[in-house]
C-alpha cells in the first residue's frame, strides 16, 4: 500500500496487490459469509473508494475504465469485494447524476474528505419504502430489498414514494441516522460476502436537501446513465469471475489433473480434448472481454459529455453494454461450469472451493434476466429502437 | 410402509413414499454433509435393500429397471440417498459377476437374510491397496479413495493387487472387520451425504473364500457387466436431479416469480421466454429419459442372458448406456443451471438450496470423462468399433 | 418389386430397395429440380399409396408406423420422394377424419381400387380460395401455395372459404378436373422435387358430395388428428434427412477424408475430435430418433382410438409429436452443417451435393416455426395446459 | 468511380459503391459459376489491386486494416469477389516475404505498373508440382488443386519440390506462360466463382530469379507472416458474410415477414421470439467483429515491424487471428442457418438465393478445421506455447 500512485496502471498494481491479499481468505469468507470488514478497511486505507471522485474535489479523478478495471481485477479472486466495490461508486454518483451542482459538489467533497464507502437501497422495484412530509421535514419508512454493500457503510442512496404526491424520489442518507435498522438476512447461494440483504427504514428522519429530486422530473438523457454505469459494472464483475475461474482452472490442470486412463496423453495438458476445452473457453472469453472493454470506453465518452449526452449516443452506449453483458453472462456461466472437465472429480474438493464461481455468478447474473436484454438489443438490431431508458437498460 | 408389496409398481410407490419423507429434511442434510443414517435405516426397514437379489436367495427377485427407477425417484430429491441406494446394489451384485456360484449364492443370501447394506471400494483408478499371502490367509492394507456408501456400511467390495502374483484382484470383506478404518474425510461440493472418502486397510484379514477370483482370467463379456450397470445406475441419477431440478423450478415459477417489468405478461408463467425455457428444458430431458429408459432395458436382457451374453450383445448395450449418459450428463448441467433463469434473483436463497442439483450433479459427472464417453462412441459409429470393456466402459 | 409382401416388415424391405433406387438418381434430380415422375410411377406399381388404406376398402391396412418408417427409409436418401408420399397419405385420410363416413368409405375404396396419388393443398394460411354456390353445385375459385405433390397428382384436399356463409370448408377434387390449373412455380433452395408450387382454381366445379363439412362445425378430438399425422409425418422426414446425411458422412470419412497434418492421427476415423463429432452428432440423433419412434406410438394409439379419442389422450400426442419435432430440428440442422467438419474442404465438390441434406431440411424446417412448438411445449410443462389444436398443433 | 482516392475512408467508400454494384447480379452468378470477368474488370478499373502496395513502388501504400474492411464490404455480398480480392493482394505480397529485396522490389513495381491480378496456387498440401533443373532454367511440371483466382489472372505463386534437392520452393511466373493450363474444373456448392480448381504445369519454363528462396532455409518470423494474413483475411470473409447475411434478413424480416397466427403480435417485427433471435445473432456478430478488428491491429503491427518482429510477436497475432477465426466460423455458421427461422418458410425461394450465403460460408470455413485452431489456442492458453508456424497457423 505504500505505493507511490500517480497514474492509472498504479492504481490498478494497487488493486491488484490487494487482490492478492483478498484471495488469501477468499475462500473462508465464502463459507463464513457476512461482512468483509477487514476488507473494506484495506479499501478504505487504499484510497480507491475515491477513484471516480473528480480531482477539484479532492478525489483520484480516475475514469470508469480504471474503476471497471480495478472492479474486474477483485472480481477475479473475490466478487463479494468487487461488488461492493462496485456499489460504492454507484452510489457515490448518485448526487451527481440525480442531483442538484450544490449537492453533487458537496456530497462528492464530503465523501472525499470522510472517506465514506457507500453502498446501495435504490432497489426500484421494491416500492414499500414511503417518504411523508413531516413539518420541514420528511419522515422514510418501509423496507428495502438487495442492499448490497449496506453493513459497515456510511451512506445509503435510496428510492422511496412521497405519499403525498406519489412521485418516486431519490434520497441519500448516512448509514447511522437513527431508524435505519441494516437486518442480516442475506444468506443466499454465491455473492455471500456482499450484504445485499434489507433494511428497514422506522421514521427515519430526511432533511429536504438530502433529496436529490425525480428521475421523472429530468428529460436529459444524462439523468438516465446510472443504469449504464450499473449494468457494466456487473458486466466487468461477471467477466473477472470468468477470468479468475479460468485461472484457477490452469493451475489445477497443470498440478493436479491426471491424463485419462485411455488417453494416450503423458500428462492432462496434452489431452486433446482438455486443450480443446481450454481453446473454446478461451475464444468466447476474449470475445466477452474485447466486448466489454468496448463498452467500457463507450460508457466513458458518454460520461465525459455529461449533460451534452443525446439520447442516441445514451442508447448506442446501452446497446453496446447490454451486448457485453450478456455475452459475459454467457460465457461465464459456461466456463464457470465446464472448468470442472478440465479437472476432474477430485477438483470438487471444498478445499478448493471452485464451485464458488459459479455460485457467485449464477446469483449476480440474475439481477435483471437476460432474456430482455436480447430482447432490447434485438429491437435496436431490427427495428432501429434504443432500449427505454430505465433503471435496468 | 404398510404397503403390501407385491408388485414393481408396488415397490416404485414405496420409494415414492420414502422420496417425499427424505426430501422433508434433504436441504438440512445436504448442509450438515455426513452420513445419513437415519435414511439408512428407513431404506433398511423397507426390504428395498433386497430389491435385486433373486427370490430364490431370499431377495425380491426386482428387475433392474425397477431398481433404476426407484433409484431415479430418490435422485429427484436426495441424490445423495440415491448415490448410496445404487452403490448398494452394485456392491451386492459383485459376487455374482466376479465370483464363484458358491460365492454368489453365499452372499446373495445373506444379503438377504442380514438385511446388508453394500457399499463400494473397488475405484480400480487407485492403485494402492494390496493383499498380501500370510499363511493360509491374505492381509489387506493400503488406501483406497471415493469408498462411496462406506460409512455405516455393512459388507465392502474392495479391489486390491496381490503383492506375489501382481494380479488385480477383487474381493468382499464384512465393513466391522478389524483394521477396516473409515476415513470421515468426504466434504466435497456435491453429492455431500454420499461419505465418498477414504478407507484405510490395516492388516486387514482376508480368508481365501473372500477373494472373487481376478477378472483378468475371465474372458466372458458377462463379467464385465458391473461397468454398464454402474454407467447406468449414475445416468439413472443424473436424470433423476434434472427432474428433480425441473419440478422444484416449475413449483417456483408458478407460486412465487414475478413477471418482469417490461414482459407484458399478466404472470412469470405466461412470459414468452419462460416458457421458451421450460419447453426446451422439457425436450432435452425427454430425450435424455428416453435413451436412459431404452439402455435399461438393453442392460436388463443382457443381465438376463448371464454367462450366455456375447461380446456384441455387451457392446451395444455399453454403447447405448453411453448414449444415454452422455445426453443426461448435457441436459442434467443445463437444467441445474438454467433452472435459475425461469425463476429469478430471490431463488437464489439458501433457504431453497437450489444450487444443490448443480453441485451434485456437477461432481457426480465427473466420475469418469464425458469426453472419453463421446470418443468411445464416436468410435463405434464411424468405425464399427465396440467399446473396450473396462471399469468404466 | 416381386417382393411377396405379407407383413410390415416387408414393405420395409420393399421401401429400402426403392430408396436404393431412388439413391441412384436423387443428386441430379435434387439439381434438375420438377416433377419425379419416374420415382411417381415407382411408387404407384409398388402398391405401397395403398399402404394406410384399411383393407376392409382394398388397402393394405398398415398402421402409421409403419408408413412413417417407409417415410423415414426414403427421407434418407431422398427427401422429396419422402415428402410427396407423406403427404400422399395425409392426403388419402383426410376424408376420413373430416367427411361423412359415407365419403371415408367412398375414397378409400375408390383410392385402393384406382391407386390414387393424393397431394395437398389445405394451407390453411392461405385464404384466398373461395367457394361460390352456383345452382346445385359449387365453384372453386382462386389460389393456394405450398401445394406439394400436386404434379402429377390423382386427387386434391382443398380449403376454401365459402362465399355465402364465410365458413372455412374442405374438399376434395381429381385434379384432373377443368380449371384447375397447377402452376410450375416451385424454385426453392430445398425439397426441390415436391412441386410446392401454387394451384390456381379457375371456376372449377365442385359437386355438393365432395364438401367435407367444416372443421369448426365438428368438436370431436379425432378431427384435430390432421395435424398430429402432419407433423410426425414432417418429423420422421427431418429424422430421415439426418440420418442420411449422417450414413453419408460417415462413407466418405471412412473412404476419402485425409487426417490433418497436426493431428498425429494415423487416418481420419482416428483423429480425436473427428471421433467426437461422430459421438456427439449419435448421441442427439438417437435421442431425436427415441422421441420419434415413441411419438409414432403414441399417434397410433391415437389413430386406433378414433372417435373415442380424448382431448386430453390427442394433447398428450400432439406434446409428445411437438417434442420430437423440435429434437428433430434441432439435430437434424445441425448435423447436417456438421457433416462438413468430419469430411473436409474436397466435399464441398457439387458431385457428391452433400449441401441438399443441409437445404432440404432447412426449407422444410420452416413449415411452422420451431420458437411456436417451445412455446406450446412450455406452456404444457409449466402451466399444465394442452397445445390448442389446429392445422399445426 | 470517379470518387477522387486521397484517404482509408475514401476507399472504403468506393469499394462500397462496388459491392453495391456487384450485389446485382451477385445471386445470378452464384447460379452461373465460372468466372466474375467483368468485376474482375472493375476491380482493375477500381485501382484497388494496388492497395497494399507501398507507394514508393508505385502502389496506394495502403494498411491491411483497410485492405480487411474492404474485402469484408465485398464479402457482404459476394463472398467470391472477396474471396479472390483477398488473393490477389495474398499473391502480391509473396515476392515481399518469401523473397529477396530485389524481388519484392521488381514485382511490387511491375504489379503497380500494370496493375496485375494475382491468384494463388501455393497449396502446399498438394505436393504434386515439380522444378526440374534444365540448362540455366528449370521446369514445372504436375498439378495444383485450390488455386483461387487463377482464371484471368495474371500472376501466380506456386510452392513446388525441387526433384533435385527435394526442396519446397516458392516460385511466381505470369499466368500467360506456356504450359500453364487452368482447368475449369471447380464446381463446388460455395464460392462458386472464385474459380478455386486445378492448374496443370507441363514443362513450364521457369527462370531462376522466379525462384523465390525456400521458407525452411529462413528462419526469421516475418517469413512466417503469410499464415496470419491469409487466415486474417479468410476471417474478414467470413465475418462479412455473417454481416452481409444479417443485413439481409433484417431487410426481409422488416418487409415481407408475417406473424405467426399465435404470435400474438401485430408485426413479425413485434414477435418476441425474433427479437431474440435478432438479439442472440447481434451479440455474437458483434464479438466476432471485436475480435476481428483487434486481430487486424495486432496483424499491421506485425507487418510494420517486418523483419525485426520477434516469435513472440508473431505468435500472439497468430492467436489472436485464430481466436477471430474460431468466433467468426461458429458466429458465422449459426448466422447463416438462423435467418431462416426471422424470415419464415416463402424465404426459401431462389429468387432470394439467401441459402447461398450459409453454402458459401460453409465451404470457405473448410479451408482448415477449426478443430486444430481451437487446439492451438487451447495449449497457448493452457501451457503457454505459441502456435508451430505453418501455411496454417
Amino acid at each position: 500500500m505504500q505505493l507511490q500512485v500517480k497514474e492509472s496502471s498504479d492504481y490498478i498494481a494497487l488493486a491488484q496487490s490487494l487482490a492478492e491479499e483478498f484471495a488469501q481468505t477468499a475462500i473462508a469468507r465464502d463459507t463464513e459469509a457476512g461482512t468483509p470488514k477487514q476488507e473494506r478497511d484495506r479499501l478504505r486505507q487504499s484510497n480507491l473508494l475515491k477513484l471516480i471522485i473528480p480531482k477539484e474535489y479532492g478525489g483520484l479523478g480516475e475514469t470508469w475504465i480504471t474503476a471497471l478495471q480495478i472492479t474486474r481485477e477483485f472480481a477475479k479472486v473475490d466478487s463479494s469485494i468487487a461488488h461492493i466495490f462496485s456499489y460504492h461508486h454507484l452510489g457515490a454518483v448518485v448526487p451527481h447524476i440525480f442531483g442538484s451542482p450544490e449537492q453533487k459538489q458537496r456530497y462528492y467533497t464530503q465523501t472525499a474528505r470522510n472517506n465514506w464507502f457507500w453502498c446501495n437501497a435504490l432497489n426500484p422495484l421494491d416500492r414499500r419504502a414511503t417518504l411523508t412530509p413531516e413539518g420541514d421535514y420528511f419522515r422514510l419508512d418501509g423496507i428495502k430489498s438487495f442492499c448490497s454493500g449496506s453493513k459497515d457503510s456510511d451512506f445509503i442512496p435510496i428510492t422511496a414514494t412521497d405519499r403525498d404526491t406519489n412521485e418516486f424520489t431519490i434520497l441519500v442518507i448516512p448509514t447511522q441516522r437513527e431508524g435505519v435498522n441494516i437486518q442480516s438476512d442475506w444468506d443466499n447461494m454465491g455473492q455471500r460476502q456482499t450484504d445485499s440483504g434489507s433494511i428497514i427504514f422506522d421514521h427515519v428522519l430526511v432533511h429536504p436537501d438530502e433529496i436529490l429530486g425525480s428521475r421523472e422530473l429530468n428529460s436529459q438523457p444524462f439523468v438516465t446513465i446510472r443504469a449504464c454505469l450499473t449494468q457494466l459494472n456487473f458486466t466487468n464483475i461477471y467477466l473477472g469471475i470468468a477470468q479468475g475461474a479460468l485461472a484457477a482452472a490452469k493451475q489445477y490442470t497443470r498440478t493436479t489433473t491426471k491424463p485419462w486412463l485411455t488417453s494416450g496423453a503423458e500428462s492432462a495438458t496434452q489431452d486433446p480434448y482438455i486443450l480443446q476445452h481450454y481453446g473454446s473457453m478461451w475464444v468466447d472469453l476474449q470475445a466477452a472481454t474485447c466486448l466489454t472493454d468496448k463498452a467500457g470506453e463507450l460508457l466513458q465518452a458518454a460520461w465525459d459529455r455529461q449533460w451534452e449526452l443525446t439520447a442516441a449516443q445514451r442508447g448506442e452506449c446501452a446497446v453496446a453494454i447490454a451486448t457485453a453483458k450478456v455475452a459475459a453472462t454467457k460465457v461465464g456461466l459456461e466456463i464457470a461450469n465446464r472448468i470442472f472437465e478440465v479437472m476432474g472429480a477430485r477438483a470438487t474438493s471444498n478445499q478448493y472451493s471452485f464451485d464458488r464461481y459459479w455460485r457467485n455468478l449464477r446469483t449476480f447474473t440474475l439481477h435483471d434476466p437476460v432474456d430482455y436484454k436480447l430482447r432490447d438489443i434485438g429491437n435496436w438490431v431490427l427495428n432501429d429502437e434504443l432500449p427505454q431508458p430505465s433503471f435496468y437498460s
